[in-house]
């Protein structure tokens, strides 16, 4: 469908990189970024050897692509409207969770993140600055959030806002693996929904997320 | 000091077995499985091809071997015996908390971990049988555990037995990777401690811990 749509309007070279990217997103989601060759990624996608270099001269260039992509895509979809600068806890909160369930319809990416994030402990790795720095955003984030709910009398009594962040992140990564070995059994977004309903006065309604959903701007169609 | 200790007792092929498995722990838990070769593993261990495929005709047997004897240790300083059969809740979570403990002390077991469960959620991985059984395994033990303690009474009300072992091992997953990234400011026994003090009537003390250590016969040294 999307080929056909108006091909005038994309160069080829356009239609090649997304390919070239889309090719490089599956193997690093499931072999990992040490065993994927550039060889193979080139193959995977039809293109010479020349043509890849053309637009990613290394390894490495397009890993940071990759990731830089879907960064973008969650950006549109889910915090860049809200976060910041709209700094209501609740909300983030909302748009955590639908990012979680927009996830879980997607494993590919949570593949990738999970395969990439631990091969990227070591500090050789060049994904290690870009996990070290999303983690840290996202914490950061997370501790503006319940700072906000804090203030606003929405948290309960005795939750630790300071390790909060570590905690919540912890649950996320946790689940993602088991959710990848047993799809039919977790429920991400139903456990993520019942530890915040652990810390919040009121829990987080169906109803909530579901006008969220309805009034964001029509989704980017992700990768 | 092991080297000069009775060294008749120890056959040449078995030190240089055990030289095997510490370079493929080492190679496994840092790259991965399918990026490490057995060329590597024979340099890094200073054995001939032949040496290592006498000891290892396969990667995939060596891989088992690695973490079978993790395992192993791990039955024999926590939980062989006591669990089963001694099917106390409480102690089963007091020496889940002294494991956390002793993890975090020799983060190259959890980075192994941390890399070869991620990669061995593809089914094609000679390693995604044992994680699927080892993560069943561990969250029957803890269902079992949080059976017994709902039985004595010891849980808060609201606690959903029933969640509660996927909720535990995902954010102990989870506290792994962000430990590794960043070891002076996560305490992933005392966040543990603190999840289980949400659901517990009576938090763990420390001195519960202290003495099930002093209780327990002479740790094995560990790899």
């Amino acid at each position: 469908m999307a080929a056909s749509r108006r091909p005038a309007q994309y160069a080829p070279g356009i239609a090649r990189k997304e390919a070239i990217m889309d090719a490089a997103f599956v193997a690093f989601g499931t072999v990992g970024y040490w065993n994927t060759t550039m060889k193979q990624i080139a193959d995977d996608c039809d293109v010479t050897r020349a043509g890849l270099l053309h637009h990613f001269p290394t390894k490495e260039a397009l890993l940071e692509a990759v990731l830089g992509r879907r960064d973008e895509l969650n950006r549109a979809r889910f915090f860049q409207d809200s976060w910041p600068p709209g700094r209501d806890g609740r909300h983030f909160l909302i748009r955590m969770v639908r990012l979680v369930l927009a996830n879980a319809a997607q494993p590919g990416i949570i593949n990738l993140f999970a395969v990439l994030s631990a091969e990227a402990i070591a500090p050789n790795h060049p994904a290690h600055s870009y996990f070290a720095h999303r983690y840290e955003r996202t914490k950061g984030w997370i501790r503006e959030a319940f700072l906000d709910l804090r203030a606003k009398g929405q948290l309960r009594p005795g939750v630790d806002v300071g390790t909060i962040d570590i905690d919540l992140v912890s649950l996320l990564d946790g689940l993602q693996v088991q959710y990848l070995y047993w799809p039919d059994q977790v429920d991400m977004a139903e456990r993520f929904r019942a530890a915040l309903a652990q810390v919040l006065v009121e829990p987080l309604t169906d109803e909530e997320i579901e006008a969220d959903a309805a009034s964001s701007t029509p989704e980017v169609e992700p990768a």
